[in-house]
């Protein structure tokens, strides 16, 4: 039974079932941050004197049992609940009676549904950030291992000035660093507590969002409860922002090895282990793993496309669209981890040859650095240039 | 084990676990079609010689019961097995030895999975008419039960001059058709034969390409191998946005809906079948399926978004990043026709407000009529204009 | 002064030239087409009555001196004028008085604008079609010169089996050809009359649309006016992505160049004349025609997402949004053809390198031709595939 | 003469056209940017030897020069320039001979377009500051003036609880507030010198990079040369993603108003001065600058989208290919500055109807209050749901 319904069987089976769509699956994700805002809220409720001295404690005890339930994926959120929203309140009143009803005093689903996905994108964030410095660390092996190795660099794709694997390795280092800021930057701007705006309008009695805010763990109070509704997609696509700058640098990672692990260019060779073959040639051994990380870029920029577009031209309060709103930060998280997680274990798998990459440093690529010494001296540096080079 | 491994445990699990990804999930929806493809494919090779008359039987039997078990959603593709077309070539090994060894001669996973991608959209493009004609017909019943009242037509969301209910639900339908019109073009885009271009480069002994489009009803043979891979992505976003332009329309006529269900506007009365309500407001009866509809429109919109970005850049022949493809073709196709169907169920249950939509009919509504008329008399209508109303 | 004012100066400055925008500048590219619908316009008008026989050829021949200035680039839209089809209407006013003052009976801006903006698409995608079928002509005249050299045929970007330079360039034939075919659809599309449809809800007397489609050449008349509305943005995005079949195909093709073009590859040879050098280096020879090619792709999908973008949401009817799908379109067509024709210049002068392609063919590359040869003697192809190749 | 022409005449024209696209009209914004960076670039080249006492100061005049020409609308850049940077090296090689031929020393176009842009980029994000900072000081004007004015709080479109203007109103500068930060995010990310990295791979010889830094008021040095041009689209990307959250503001904010004021809502009130009319309904006030605002938002989104796909799987390094990313910066930019200032001018002149929202707050509005109101006296909230209304 859903938390509105006065009475059962009223809704048309069809459209239910195109209402609810996966996110009572989606929800998996997300009912340990409900449980854990449940508790939060609970607790101020007991201060505003809502729960009594024996409701608290019960309450707290069965959230908690629903926390363990879904770490284990023993928590079951049925079609017919709808949302994990639903799940919760259906568990506690089935539980510990009376105090389950009062659960939802001085809240919406609105503000239930955006406090659970800041906790949510809270702790992803921080799971991003890990593999991002796992990846980093890795980086840095490999420039400990293969950074003197001397290679072309290219502009234009052709050869330019000379480079070394330490120089390329190490700007991704750089890259990736300020992706963290940025990542960091999408966590304090949606580090604000909305629990307490309840369907986007307030409440008619004084609650204490403070201590939910405390509780909670965020940086501050999200004042105004109009624009807790409205700040969803907003900042849902500046955490997909964010991680849309990892993947660029992924992609770009993924590009340079898929070109320099050609037959052609050799500089790079990828171990057996992180390649497949093929079902028609035998000899085949594919770099499909950064294929893959490559085209996964467009998964996470689709992600931000699809949420950006969910909410243009939504006018001010909660509107259902905002629920396809959950599927691409979920989708974008995951996707994002597991292209960093893999391309940590092919950065940490593939060698330089040395030889080849040497061998490409052919003579027209030290033409610039004539020119600037000449110029060093004295010449004209556009004259230095004409000098430097004649073919 | 997959169809390129000449020893088992060689590939690092996370690396696998990677590349497969939700493919073996996908494939679900494939695999009937690869059992298709594949039994032309075996009849083709008989009459090559690849077959005898044994173990054509056979196969063809073993086939069947693949596309029977994937009806009932009883054919198993394991993780193991990468996807379908592994799975397939297994399960024949198991159950006819030899002849399943055999299958795969002349041709690759590349024009495997395309001939099979080809022959589901074909079907679901089937499916997806379907149900835009069960719309049409809910629309023109919408027609007959209301289309002569009149309502306020809307210019820059103002009114401008008298429309009617019938002028509006005949507009939909106009576009719906010339929708249909798309989905036929997409689907003649695609209707031709990819089996036979193997891995992109074809075959170093002839087979007989016609044999096998003429089994599976193909239009016609895609002639060069290199536009049978080339073609991959590019035709998958044919079809999206076809489906795209069916979206825009549901999008439109849900943002109608929406406007004209508010309590403001008044025009059309939602049951309570077809409403949702809300955790706090008790009196709330929220036309959530509309609010879906109209954000779905951008779940495909962001599919299309998806696939172009996958094989934006990419170089000629088969890369892996088109396994990313498949994903959004299928999340098209079942978006839309889930949309398409419920807002069916939406024409044929709303009402219209005739009193309400009336007595909208203000007298600056008809200023424009009036200028008309004026000028129909002989007067120059940008003088007619300024005579027609003052204000 | 504006079709719209009664007074002048009643707007605010700055508000005028913010809803002003560019668009007097990007009509320069659509007014002769409103003066050839103006024309038609008049004929009707003429009879049903409102021009007499001597108003007629003057306000033609006041339309055709429209037609020839704009052709020349001398009919100046100003500022104050915000479109073409308020500069048209001063322009015959001031030029044979009454006459102007009547050619806006029984039409409205908005059919106005949507009759011209289908003449100026159809024009430019005949032109679009011509400078592909050059680009069709430049690949066929390469593989009369190229085509018989062999090269390696990649898949995941490694060495396959082999391919020739004309399996290749025929490649990009067949996909241009199929792109043509959706550009004719794209046309088809759009090849309605939509005059007559005026704000959007028809008019409260009789007029001859059908005289105007026939003078106009468009394949039928648009019937339903809501939908004449609706249809906008709908069918630009038709347009617009058939324009990204075509820069998709490329996209590919630079992609392609850009890689066989490195010193690594080897295989195509740019001629000086279509590069360009560094500021810095002298030894450059720059493929930025084909990076530019490249990118430019982004351009129109970018074109298509605006387009989609606009119109996401919009209620049914005119809304001024749609000012803002008209540069997405012109853009989109510019882009495209200037494009193509680069690209036919660059195919034009490219050159093979026989002898660095063919010296790529390493064995390797043959072994599923050794395989398939195997099977071909009845060995099962799983085994033959594990004979032909042991590394 | 181009930078990198050695003899005139080699490039095909159209070739050549092709490359330069507009970009020679697009760098008279930013060729001021180069001239400040060429000063400081000047200095440093004096402090290592390359420029003499003499050569500094006339270098210095001539660049001041081009400064007030710039900003006078003035300093021309030729077609056959290409781009600001050889227009500036060759007015200076005109103007003071040799020491416009040593400018290049030390630089090539890749870091001279990079500094360049960060320049006008920081300028702009501090333009657009100022047009946030004025509309809401608007906004709060507004509040003044209607705050206190009672109007329907509205979920899924529906009536829901009781608002007021002044909260609504007050969730835009609350959600405008939180968009400067990310603005600010923007600034400091790319606040970073990329001068010295030259082509992408540093100098054979020391040169002083923290002068320039220190000079051109950057936070710091962009070490990694290769991640200096790396950066370009990333970080042109993370300022457009600031902008578009500003857009979605603007965009919501017009959608409300659309909604608030047509006559059947009828809350606000938009002033004669602020609307246009229409060619054909004389009695039309139309919201056209609303619904441009509207609209625009789709124009930065495709912006952020179109750079996005620019940078899609480009290698390491320089690639021309970056050039396109010039343009969508530029108007993002113009856009956002354009519709926050229209916006500031509609949020100062509407008017609210007092008698009309007041009367919208029929009593199901209260019934969440009701329910809370009896909850708080101690029955479970899920039961006083069910009594505070009944239908």
């Amino acid at each position: 039974m859903k938390l509105w319904q006065k009475d059962s069987g009223r809704i048309d089976k069809a459209i239910e079932e195109f209402t609810v769509g996966n996110d009572y699956l989606l929800d998996l994700k997300i009912v340990k941050f409900d449980a854990i805002a449940s508790i939060a809220h609970a607790k101020m409720l007991k201060k505003i004197g809502i729960f009594n001295k024996q409701e608290l404690p019960k309450l707290e005890k069965a959230l908690k049992e629903i926390i363990v339930l879904s770490e284990k994926g023993k928590f079951i959120i049925k079609k017919e609940d709808e949302d994990c929203h639903t799940a919760i309140e259906n568990y506690l009143t089935k539980k510990i009676g009376t105090a389950g009803k009062k659960i939802h005093t001085a809240r919406s689903r609105n503000d239930q549904v955006l406090v659970a996905i800041r906790l949510y994108a809270k702790e992803e964030i921080s799971e991003t950030k890990k593999t991002v410095l796992k990846l980093i660390r890795e980086l840095k092996k490999f420039c400990t291992k293969f950074g003197k190795i001397k290679m072309p660099g290219y502009t234009h794709m052709q050869k330019a000035m000379p480079s070394s694997f330490g120089l390329w390795a190490d700007s991704f280092t750089e890259s990736l660093e300020s992706d963290l800021e940025t990542l960091e930057f999408a966590k304090k701007t949606i580090n604000q507590n909305p629990l307490g705006s309840a369907a986007g309008y307030g409440l008619p009695f004084k609650i204490d969002r403070e201590l939910t805010t405390k509780l909670l763990g965020f940086e501050k109070t999200q004042k105004n409860p109009v624009f807790c509704q409205n700040s969803r997609g907003k900042f849902e696509s500046t955490i997909i922002f964010a991680l849309v700058q990892i993947m660029l640098d992924l992609n770009k990672l993924a590009t340079d090895l898929l070109l320099f692990s050609t037959a052609e260019f050799g500089f790079i060779k990828l171990p057996k282990e992180i390649c497949t073959g093929s079902s028609i040639m035998p000899q085949k051994n594919n770099p499909d793993v950064l294929e893959l990380i490559r085209a996964k870029s467009a998964v996470v920029e689709a992600g931000l496309f699809k949420t950006l577009s969910i909410i243009h031209s939504l006018p001010s309060g909660y509107n259902r669209d905002f629920q396809l709103a959950k599927e691409p930060l979920i989708e974008s998280f995951e996707t994002t981890k597991a292209s960093i997680n893999a391309m940590a274990i092919v950065i940490a798998k593939i060698k330089v040859n040395k030889q080849k990459t040497e061998s490409a440093l052919t003579p027209e690529i030290f033409a610039a650095q004539k020119a600037l010494e000449i110029a060093k001296k004295g010449v004209p540096f556009r004259e230095a240039y004409k000098k430097a080079w004649q073919k």
